[in-house]
């Protein structure tokens, strides 16, 4: 079941499933792409502006990307991001947190130069496992009008 | 040497070393992160709006923050962002591309609430061999400012 941006109506809710964040998961990706004491070792991160090891927040936005590609939004053609308009990381990820997202439609447009497709802005936020914010970013996705939709109506037809 | 807030001006440019982008890169990432067709393999990723395999945005932003860590900006007490306002990822990041990231001091200002520290704004252009962008993101950051700076000065001890 393939949803297309006529399908899609503000105020519409997304949920996904969860993840689980572990010390090992926080250190490899920290590893990889942001190496900084805070990410890599509980020790290290004591002294720091997190005072103890959390996540970086490329961690958390990638993993929230997870959370809504195998959620319950099932784009046709796929989640295609034409950009972010904001990302905030109001509390830090720990190890043992069990994140999950909340998506919100905030708008729906045709787009003016195609046709075929429109702009879906998308609230997320991503909720620890009291429920407490630790991302929230509004998001642009690139979404196809259902072909049908694009047809002449059999009004349309007969009238021209 | 660690830059700390008093060092900063609007205009500074700072350069990151280079990242080669590669098939199996794109995939490993995409497989943890976005499993979407035109992230994870050459040939279902023919057919999408990519018309072939492409990164996923949330790795070219990954990327970024390593380049950017690994650069040579080198906040005291580390890089960390109090949030992003914007990404685009205007040109899709395909395998055999080489990145680097640009960043410019779009602002500076001291925090209201805690003098100790500041908010600088940071455009980092991440671009590919070509010297075409391939993601711009303005980005805010927290930095302390030089303890030194916060003692009151010979002048104003003086006068009290």
């Amino acid at each position: 079941m393939s949803t297309y941006l006529d399908d899609l109506a503000v105020g519409q809710v997304y949920e996904s499933g969860t993840v689980d964040i572990t010390a090992d998961g926080i250190k490899a990706f920290a590893r990889e792409f942001d190496p900084q004491p805070f990410h890599l070792d509980e020790e290290a991160a004591k002294g720091t502006i997190f005072a103890g090891l959390a996540a970086s927040g490329w961690y958390t936005a990638s993993l929230t990307m997870r959370l809504l590609v195998t959620g319950n939004l099932h784009i046709a053609g796929g989640l295609v991001g034409a950009g972010v308009e904001e990302i905030r990381w109001p509390r830090p990820v720990r190890p043992g947190d069990v994140l999950h997202a909340r998506s919100e439609v905030v708008s729906v447009r045709v787009s003016q130069s195609r046709p075929d497709r429109g702009i879906v802005q998308l609230r997320t936020t991503t909720l620890n496992q009291d429920d407490q914010a630790v991302q929230m970013m509004v998001a642009n996705l690139v979404v196809p009008r259902r072909p049908t939709a694009l047809l002449p109506s059999p009004d349309e037809s007969s009238t021209a």
